[in-house]
């Protein structure tokens, strides 16, 4: 059993001592024993070579002792394993050379066996957890087939996915038939994660605040029910849609262990959006990490203070940024580690 | 006296016939007379140019009969004159060459005479004003000082703008320096365009929902405020914050005449949060006008029945792309302009 429960016991909404934290990228960017690695080994190579991909897992957990591991990998190894060309483009990001745009390319989108295109990540999630040691729990994740949709059609990021949301405005039935493909291959994959060891599974939205509420239901949240009702019996889900406020009331009724909260929420908005009897997780501005030392200890306390100590899983409000300095993060976990409440 | 009253009339919250519309950025981007323009003359020259800006700011009245014109200019020609330089790099944006980083760089920015270093704008105002010959009323513009640190310390577009909160978090006596210096410029440049011939202005603040609420108060919105209280007895003043959601409610108190809506906020919520007794702009989804035009007719219709048709004034929730229709932006216009409520 893992030996850490801190985690695990948030996401049922047990009392706890103190609340877990972890930081959405830990696994990565801002670590020097990371980028001695990314110097060395290309985005995919990191992605599909398990002793790699474990090893960046572990990495932050050695360094700074959180309360969850979790695998890195990327969101985009989903479109990949579906027929589609990803490739990471240093100074450009993802980069999709031919970008979706028709029916004739959603067509040729297939629904992959997960094992035999994806088992590198497998293998990966048995060589972390070997490496955790039941010390810590291990989360895995994946993309929301919007988010996935937004890459696999702009072409690359953008700042309005404006092509993105064309296609879905202009053709919804061929949308929706690729939303579909997307999310029957998300829970493919967020299944055999789960039995290949990952103790949690986290949903990104990246792009979901993007829309427009009533867009937002139609090509968005629809299939990130669908992933939670599918995958609600194996693991605890985490939902985290950037930028969505405005569907926090829908996602505390979806059956969802915990819901991600972005830094322009506050803690008691978050509370009141989601009816108050939900896990949340966040929400520190990540540039936040920017501050001093002693600055972040304050807020990061006064953030458990207003969350609450339970039902709560401390976090950044998005990825960490690059160029946070060691002692920053230091400060923002052991604030955590630190914390009593006097309640 | 100007004679389509109905924009001027939905900021004093006076019933009106039907809703006023106008577009963010409708004068530029998607018309081909722009374009025609854009090839000939950089964007300075557009902007500095009192013949080009005022015929850049006529052209979509002429083409499509919107209830106001907006003067065609850049939220960047305030730093510009506060001895920043700017450059408009094409297909980078805005690029700043010496961005600003410590109390030495704010030292050397100036509060400047707007007559000296912004005169070609009112200029443009003043002839403007007779070609639109009292048809309809003439909005001016500025960024928020936030918006406009953003890209000061940023040095570009970006992201996150990383550089610029680090800015703030790190050296924030600094900052609000910087930032009393561009609210003291906004508001003599907003009270000269008003002399000038402006009916009203707006303050973009295009990166407010970088901010937590809690930040928001202090690097933005206490600026916007100093700018509403300073104005609002020249002309009526729309506050737009783009992402900003979580402000509604202050900004719903700070005397300005209207407040701008983005898509991420149903017309339900806007005017919970606002109180249900301000004049509220926006909201549609710009990638929305990329839908067929009888779906724009159906849901401009929609959102109008939703916002009520008194004190609203119908508009985009941020700016039209480059790459919408013009029949789109017409059907937009004109399910307006033909409105009828049966209420």
């Amino acid at each position: 059993m893992i030996k850490n429960t801190l985690f695990l016991d948030a996401l049922k909404g047990k009392t706890v001592e103190r609340p877990p934290v972890w930081m959405m990228r830990q696994a990565g960017r801002f670590l020097p024993e990371f980028i001695a690695l990314r110097n060395k080994y290309d985005f995919f190579t990191r992605c599909r070579t398990p002793e790699l991909a474990s090893e960046i897992t572990v990495q932050p957990i050695r360094r700074f002792g959180m309360d969850a591991a979790i695998l890195f990998s990327d969101i985009l190894v989903i479109p990949q394993a579906m027929n589609i060309e990803v490739e990471m483009k240093p100074g450009v990001g993802p980069w999709i050379p031919n970008p979706i745009r028709l029916q004739k390319d959603v067509d040729s989108v297939i629904v992959p066996d997960i094992n035999q295109t994806l088992g590198y990540v497998m293998q990966a999630i048995k060589l972390t957890k070997e490496k955790l040691n039941n010390e810590v729990p291990l989360i895995g994740f994946a993309g929301s087939p919007w988010t996935i949709l937004c890459y696999c059609v702009q072409g690359q990021g953008s700042k309005t996915f404006d092509k993105a949301k064309k296609f879905c405005f202009t053709q919804p039935l061929v949308a929706h038939q690729l939303l579909q493909k997307i999310t029957d291959t998300t829970i493919a994959y967020l299944k055999e994660k789960v039995k290949s060891g990952v103790d949690a599974v986290q949903i990104f939205d990246s792009w979901g605040g993007m829309l427009s509420p009533t867009d937002y239901q139609e090509f968005s949240w629809k299939y990130i029910q669908q992933i939670i009702d599918a995958l609600k019996e194996d693991a605890p889900v985490i939902a985290f849609g950037k930028g969505c406020w405005f569907a926090l009331n829908t996602m505390a009724k979806s059956g969802a262990s915990a819901l991600g909260i972005d830094w322009t929420v506050t803690p008691q908005t978050a509370r009141k959006l989601t009816g108050g009897n939900i896990t949340l997780q966040g929400n520190l501005d990540p540039s936040r990490l920017l501050s001093p030392p002693s600055e972040i200890k304050k807020m990061t306390k006064q953030m458990i203070d207003d969350f609450g100590k339970d039902k709560y899983i401390v976090n950044l409000g998005h990825g960490i940024l690059p160029n946070i300095p060691l002692e920053n993060a230091k400060a923002f976990i052991d604030t955590v580690k630190e914390y009593k409440s006097y309640v």
